[in-house]
């Protein structure tokens, strides 16, 4: 593991102290005096994060976080990425920093953002062999792959809903790899059962359900969570579907934005309901599922012998990170006695925030939730749970007879396989446990509301620039944004151009969206804990000054 | 990382030469000398095997090597678990040793089966809270998690289908780790999408389909892939349907043994087929599913207007690790125009066997397979593959519109998020490529057939103990054994009551199992890549003396 190399050890000076050293993680407390100033170095490729624990500290280098870092964020404390060369100072009487040496195999630092194929990486052979690797050639090719991977822990990457490697994610992965466990049963995995049942209950409360009513469990992804919420909704509805079969039902509705996620449809195929089954409802200008075009067209499916069966609203879409007015849609949800889910995959942090909670009020009459920990709150892929305040019905729906050399004698709700259409599962929810247990829920609170501070001061920044035009006002964490040409006229496919410009070059990877034969734009996507303002200036002003010969 | 101590260095020596040293794997080559001879230590809780590249060796310590060691196997050479303490002399003129070194935090040696409660462990506060933690109290959590769970990489536990820790896997989580990356997308993910392609493409040719043919991916654990089968085989057999849904279908009928895996039920449940579509079918003493049973129900369902959709066979049941008669099976799909699927999560990597291939002879003819690499072949949990030899079938039946935010320009077989009910997917063929590479297709057929060969060696040596009685004549690596009191008769729980006993007292962990109204019995699971015939032989001695209160 690289270690932290001080060059210049300051005469009023710091102590270091090597608090541990794991497999995936060192970790350095040093001790501050007052005016004591260091230079942090690029660690070879190694990963690594300061975090300020007390005491004021001034930073000279570009990045700017001098002006943020007087602002109280994550535990009481600041999280500095330190990939690049930058120096800090002490200015109070006193400090303690706590450095994160993540390691890393990554050394083609300049080529961030091209991932390569294999046939343009010299030595990688991926064809199987009759003939085995020796140890060490095997390991060669791991280099090859992670050094011609997308380096999604760049706080430049932005192409996805999940950026940036926490050290409590790879405490997880770690602690995962090295017990090698499954969750079907109790007695194989007691702990993990309970983390589980622990982290379903500390979400489910959050969200204003009753102790004695919620259940949940991990699931693989948030689209495994939208299936399964379908098919508790058909249990729910319908407790003797789960003999007879669909066929026997009256024809089912489902009804979801016509911004919600692609995979609320793909579920309706698996599930046996079919495409037909799936009503997209208009939004308005801002991504927002409109309760009046719900109401009637619930209406008319009733008055059609049409069977609505669940509301699926979304928490964060995938492109605006627009939230549906769940307060409006459970409205009409109850009065149709039709089960409403809540789609969270990625506004679902939310529910953490104090400044902008009040976007998903009303999620405590949903019947169901979707939480993806992998998104904004860097666990890894996937972290996804299920949730629902009906507590018996993930049991009804999944429990079969048939597995009683596995389930010998534990009660209903600690053998966990019965809950779910999984047998072995590894302990997914460990990541978001160990999470939350580092942060606390206060410090989960200003994680994501310091995320939507730096939304805010973005999209401030955008409307003094002419050169850039948002696509919608920002809720949540997503800022779409249009880029004009350098003559300042704004043509349709010219962001999309910009955005492969930023990839080729290296500068950053920023997805792109476009409005339904509309105007193409870039997707900006705040997610990454280590994320400053500069940072998303930097992604606008290249993608403004991008030399494309046009 | 725990180094490798080698407290006598004997004269006539040997060199030690650190061979590379990762976070998750230190290896150390060392150069023996003709009667060089050395103590191997118990490296303090980390992990080690040894592997003999070349040479000859006598091991002096109990666990019985000697008469093993002449044997070549896993690629043309040996590993040796080395968690006890014990000697190795080199007998030949020379020879080469690997040892792998994988750290471990567990430290409760004496405690490997008895998983505890959280409540059983003092300072394992699970209750997530306001405050966060310090760092340091996290990885204690961490540490007390590992501490008392259940040791799955002992050769002494056989509870579930997998056992053990192998480099490779280790180094496979921690690039999956290292490179957090999303398989949805080829421009994400270029080379893991290569690799998952390599690999469905490489299991396809060794089925004996046609390359042009094969399609398939990673799914989360056997049973989504026996799931992907029923929702393939509907999609194949009614194109209408994925619009429609099921309602406008004949009513379908699926099939399996009455020994196949509960994945099946719950799929039948979650696809809208319901329990009363799946059929099972009777099998023989050996728990193989009867050809003619099948073939007259199939009649009588086709007399009834009932639409015979899919046959299930299993290779490799759960409890007696039975193969259904796969050749027989296909003449009557192929007669009926009905899918086959078979079921090869346990069983499935008999397909590398020289001895016992032929148990899945007439594999070529069936339309899909389920093979999963985290139980026989020692990947992570979940290492589960579903492949087909209808190239375009995946597609049809999972891909939807309304993820042009996500798919942007390649190709329906590159962006592999269109295979697929999931979206953000981690690399889980991964872990079965590295182990591919490492081992050579060569080492794959050895390792498989030297754990066939432990079972002869097994079974021989039951049929000579009076007090132990064969369930089965074992195909594959599961023998059941029901066992005798002390005073030799054969009750119905004693053999339950055994296994309670072997893990209150830490001896091992083995699952038990019943026939129906029958007597209850151990199974003894051959999986674990460092098992030896004594610790089998150790396992049902120590069963034979339990001593018990009765």
């Amino acid at each position: 593991m690289e270690k932290m190399e001080l060059k210049k050890q300051p005469a009023t000076g710091y102590e270091r102290l090597t608090i541990l050293k794991t497999e995936f993680v060192e970790i350095v407390r040093c001790h501050w005096k007052a005016d004591a100033e260091s230079e942090l170095h690029s660690h070879l490729g190694s990963h690594c994060s300061t975090l300020i624990e007390s005491g004021e500290f001034e930073n000279f280098e570009e990045r700017g976080f001098k002006q943020e870092i007087s602002r109280k964020s994550v535990n009481d404390s600041f999280y500095i990425p330190s990939s690049s060369r930058h120096k800090m100072k002490c200015v109070s009487v006193a400090g303690t920093t706590l450095h994160f040496y993540t390691p890393a195999l990554l050394t083609a630092q300049n080529d961030l953002f091209q991932a390569r194929k294999s046939s343009e990486v010299a030595d990688l052979e991926l064809k199987l062999q009759s003939q085995g690797l020796k140890f060490e050639d095997l390991v060669k090719l791991t280099r090859l792959i992670q050094q011609n991977s997308v380096s999604t822990e760049s706080v430049m990457f932005m192409n996805q809903l999940f950026a940036g490697h926490i050290p409590e994610a790879q405490l997880a992965d770690e602690l995962i790899s090295r017990t090698r466990s499954t969750l079907a049963t109790y007695e194989a995995s007691p702990i993990y059962t309970e983390i589980e049942i622990e982290v379903t209950q500390a979400l489910g409360q959050l969200l204003g359900w009753s102790t004695q009513d919620i259940e949940g469990l991990s699931v693989p992804g948030g689209s495994a969570a939208n299936f399964m919420a379908l098919h508790c909704a058909r249990q729910k509805a319908f407790p003797d579907y789960k003999k007879l079969g669909l066929r026997y039902l009256p024809a089912l509705k489902v009804y979801c934005s016509d911004q919600a996620h692609y995979s609320v449809r793909k579920a309706c195929v698996a599930l046996g309901f079919g495409e037909d089954s799936l009503v997209t409802i208009a939004t308005d200008s801002e991504g927002r599922m409109l309760p009046s075009a719900l109401a009637q067209r619930i209406d008319i499916d009733v008055k059609n012998n049409f069977y609505p069966l669940c509301v699926i609203a979304t928490a964060g879409t995938t492109v605006m990170g627009s939230f549906d007015p769940i307060g409006n849609l459970s409205v009409i949800c109850q009065k149709n006695n039709v089960w409403l889910h809540v789609d969270g995959a990625w506004g679902g942090p939310i529910i953490f925030s104090k400044t902008d909670r009040d976007l998903i009020s009303g999620i405590e009459h949903a019947d169901s939730f979707t939480f993806d920990a992998h998104k904004l709150l860097g666990a890894n892929l996937t972290s996804s749970l299920f949730i629902t305040r009906h507590r018996r019905i993930l049991l009804e729906a999944n429990d079969v007879s048939g597995a009683d050399y596995l389930f010998h004698e534990q009660g209903d709700f600690l053998d966990r396989g019965k809950l779910s259409w999984q047998c072995g599962r590894k302990p997914d929810s460990l990541a978001l446990w160990l999470i939350w247990k580092s942060y606390g829920t206060d410090g989960l609170q200003m994680f994501v509301d310091r995320l939507l501070h730096l939304q805010k001061l973005l999209v401030s920044w955008v409307q003094t620039q002419p050169r850039l035009k948002l696509i919608h006002h920002p809720e949540f964490l997503n800022v779409c944004v249009q880029v004009a040409r350098p003559d300042g006229t704004f043509t349709d496919d010219w962001s999309k151009i910009v955005r492969k410009n930023l990839i080729d070059t290296n500068t950053c990877m920023v997805n792109y969206s476009q409005i339904p034969k509309g105007p193409t734009f870039l997707r900006l996507i705040l997610a990454h804990p280590q994320l400053q303002f500069d940072d998303l200036k930097k992604i606008l002003v290249a993608a403004l000054n991008a030399k494309i010969d046009h």
